[in-house]
């Protein structure tokens, strides 16, 4: 179905560009019955939307969502839902520039090459981080969804920005993730993450990150074996946030160095629930769901568009030459992302919910 | 479409249970020409089946391979191409003790659940990495698919296992990767990786490790922007292998660490064609192939089965209790994987490549 | 992917109501470096829209498309293209009185129950006619990419309305299908249609249609055998055109009261060109174009929403009632329909036409 | 997902040529706790296969289906169910002479192209009537799920043999549609049937006819508005069956030439049940199903293999020749298609009562 669907039973279709007149995306498959309006939305929007404090880049945009389609006395109808944001006119000029000189680190290149020069390259495209917007818009249904019919919520949160790693994360501290600049639980760390962050601007460069990934309340038994595990199909959603390079469930890389004997989770019951004493597996088991708090760490590059001058190539004169990418941006993704992975990991769980008959198709 | 097909326009379809009657799969989509029969796939399927070397379970399986369909007078017709290996008899009747005692690291208690018992838990089912001789089996159509059309060619090989890692890795020593026990390109970390297993067996426990995989002379532009990113689905086929729990491109986790100066690859040109200083990207940027090799590590958690005694529930009595997992497993995984890996990237490519209209649906 | 969705790599995704916002469509797939603009689409729209003449319903909307993206520098991009029109301010206090009441020959009653009240039932909703809008604009940009890369055009044209058959039809007057206000190639039957569909609207009644469609210049081998043949996928598209009820390739039904020897087409070569002498085949033999022209027959059922009294159920009141159905409607769908059929199967043309590698991702 | 692939959650991909190893089909969403075996499927096979009668070819095949995956303890699983017939030696040296012929109203010309002389043309390949053995696997399937889940059954007839036309039809004589060669309800028509294929075979010719298909106890709200309109999922599926040329539901074209006051059923109450007064829909509104019994008719052309001499052209010498179509065939397909009508419309339904939440994912 290409590259701009997701989804079997909770569908999305993703479109717009960075530059061109609007960002946005269908969601099909959503239940009837789910009362849903803009606000549920936006709150999450506003979390990942640019220039909410100086560790972020200062362009200013509003990204106010529009439903356009799909919604009726406040409620979901079962038909598709399209949303969409408007994009403020933006200043494309700088671009000019880099249409035949590709930014390091960046889709332009292999986007030239595959569009044959048809692509639009203004601010990214379809490969700008804006798009994330839509990720954001899709996300925000399904996390409503599957709060109001299984309980299950998903909470993400910053665990390292460059070399700065998170110590103390605690319930109570994610729950506050989102009233620190750079959304990391652990206060202290967060502090110096922000510092780490200034300074790599004041240096005209950028960092990278990692942010980790909880979800509560699954029931027992969402993924299907083999192509559709949660972990394929989570992170084949992951990997479509730009700048996203790594991904891992549980005690993910640590755990190849582990003996089965440490990393194997024992069966116990506790409140008369099957649990494990321990979580290496980040719940999910053989691809599926098995009750266990969902835990993945996705790893961020660090955002490829920096201040420092850089050496690349001028594609249309066939020679080196040196650029200075235009526009103003993040020094760092990682601030703005913890909605981002929330969303789409939602979005992902709320199809499998659905696979797995586990939400009807009306909400009573 | 559900979890037993993957791709688009190069699709697989896997059926089958390890102590069933047999395992297979059904390739759609390979254009018309291709020249293929058994040895194909046979030399490859021979890498990854039990039994090679003291490494390995001592289970002895044939695992020979029949293409029942798709193939006339020596090439492909364009019809699907259905491919199984005939399960031996296998010695179910230990799984009868597991049957409500899930054992730790696998699927069963899940899988319990979701198939309300139905689910043929013998030998882990559909769960079993028995399973991933079906993914070679499409996959070795794809790599002979792309090295024909395309010269592409892709290579996995052991980076870790345990805490033994591999230091001098070059492209002399990969092209020799399966001549040691542990498909290491290093070898005297090989001998180390060998010795940590043996010991870990004695120790009636298992080992984890590393795959790293490079893909070389891919095309600039294959992969498809947002949901169907080479990442996305990459990932999303890796973490279809039992016991894969972390997969990264490029730099991934460590690039995170990093500043984007130090990250972003300098392009420049090299014998005529645009390439890249360093690779730091893995070959992937914007969820497209940059012409550069592609560079994935996969991370795979110590084998579930182990020798030792474990603590575990009973499920139908609902008390804890006590397991010795039956049958004769791997210590480690990793030494059988390479094979996988490789397949399961080209099945990938394959899609990809057809999708980019690369490869024609008659080859001449 | 759910009932929104067709195509499988070139694909459109539905979205919109009768009396929501808007109603629309995004197109991903299509090639790139195809010249596009509004007025490629508006076009076709225009020959579909209501109260063209006498024999249409009298409202007016104005139906003017906008394309959000996936258009640069009057290109298409590669990426996806939304194109949607915005309702005009509609009068849905009517259709309150019937929100209980269902109107016979319409969704009304099936949604009711699927949705379990939350469907929106003004003017018909997702069901309404209307939605053929956005089967004409993803289907505009279809036949636009046919016929510029392959020489393909699709026309259809009325050859029945009620008991009125059409007799004399040519190439020529094939042509002038649009110059009468039925779409009927013979001018003779034209008139008799039209006073057929004037009279029974003065009768407050309402006629059905068949429209029969003729696509030339197709490439030999477009189709996949078994589920994706050309038969299949166009008649999985033409049946979603609301009021459609039948759908025969070549001689259909009239072919099966026929002899072998009279019904298979004989081969020959005519101008250096393998064809058959007569085309009872309709272009398909085994789910796979043939080269001559395709011919495709499509029956309308006459309109539901008729002036007359009618008698239907009060579901609230669980009683028998009787029902005016309110608004301005047409007395016969057919003379509207013709732009879309033709629009339907260019989109399924196109998706075949690039799964089988005959357009290139790239236009030069 | 190509050709060989239909159905979103109850999901068929059929493999095999007809003078192959084999034909088989994979289902995969089939819910676990079905109880099946081989028994279930042979009875419906046995209804299709050759040799039944004097009305059929005198072909022996025996058709005995094995299943090799998804059934443990005599239930389904909830794993892909591989079912196949291994084809018996079959006399493929006639075919050699065809290679470069052609035949009249058969798939031959357009796969040559298609596939580049690579196809497997011995039988007719994947093109052959015998795929439809790999229609009536899943269908079976399918059929005893939605039996067991929803009480729902489809019943399909012969109504028309060439210019024979069955009169009386009840469903005390559908119940005993298998009695006769011909499976026609109306025993008189039936025997005149039978005589006037016996009559086209001695000619050398050969008979088209139409079969109607009735399901009942189809609950309301079954299917997707738009693109998986009931009719649009259910014509996709049944111009998949070889021969079929034109597909109607409920009052078809016949429909087209009544006024809207005559064709719309009038809601009632009967039995405390909504129901239609008429059933000129069919049993679909809106693409859905209203709770009336579904009713399709199904058109076939005459069977393209005649024994009669036919001109035509040896593509490898671009001349005029003359052909006799060598093997055995059958004068007329239709007494051996209700089988396969049924399951392929109980394929459909069963893929949407799952879509539409009707049938969870393990069965009690």
């Amino acid at each position: 179905m290409g590259g701009s669907i997701i989804g079997e039973r909770f569908v999305a279709m993703s479109f717009g560009e960075s530059h061109g007149r609007c960002v946005g995306i269908v969601v099909d498959g959503c239940p009837a019955g789910l009362p849903l309006d803009e606000s549920d939305i936006q709150g999450l929007l506003d979390l990942r939307k640019p220039g909410q404090s100086v560790v972020m880049t200062q362009r200013k945009e509003e990204d106010r969502v529009e439903i356009i389609s799909g919604i009726f006395n406040g409620n979901t109808t079962g038909a598709p839902i399209c949303m969409l944001i408007w994009n403020k006119d933006s200043d494309s000029r700088p671009y000019e520039m880099i249409k035949n000189i590709p930014r390091p680190g960046h889709a332009d290149y292999p986007a030239m090459v595959k569009y044959g020069g048809f692509a639009d390259y203004r601010g990214g495209g379809r490969f700008s981080g804006r798009l994330t917007a839509t990720l954001v818009m899709a996300g925000a249904v399904a996390g409503k969804l599957l709060k109001r019919t299984l309980g299950i919520e998903t909470v993400a949160y910053t665990t390292e920005i460059g070399t700065v790693k998170a110590g103390n994360i605690t319930p109570a501290n994610i729950a506050t993730r989102y009233s620190n600049d750079v959304r990391c639980p652990d206060p202290a760390a967060a502090e110096k993450m922000r510092e780490a962050i200034l300074q790599a601007r004041k240096d005209g460069d950028s960092l990278g990150g990692v942010i980790e990934c909880i979800t509560s309340s699954l029931p027992v038994g969402l993924g299907e074996p083999i192509f559709a595990s949660l972990e394929s199909d989570l992170s084949k959603a992951l990997f479509s946030i730009p700048a996203v390079k790594a991904v891992e469930f549980g005690s993910g890389f640590a755990g190849s160095k582990r003996r089965g004997s440490e990393n194997n989770d024992v069966y116990m019951i506790r409140d008369g629930k099957v649990v494990t004493k321990t979580n290496n597996a980040g719940g999910i088991l053989g691809g599926l769901s098995n009750g266990m708090p969902l835990v993945i760490r996705v790893g961020f590059k660090p955002a490829a568009s920096i201040a420092k001058t850089q050496e690349t190539l001028d594609i249309a004169k066939n020679s080196q030459t040196y650029l200075e990418v235009p526009g103003r941006h993040d020094p760092c993704v990682v601030p703005r992302a913890p909605p981002v992975v929330e969303c789409v990991v939602s979005m992902v769980l709320a199809d499998h919910a659905i696979r797995a008959g586990l939400i009807p198709p009306v909400l009573k």
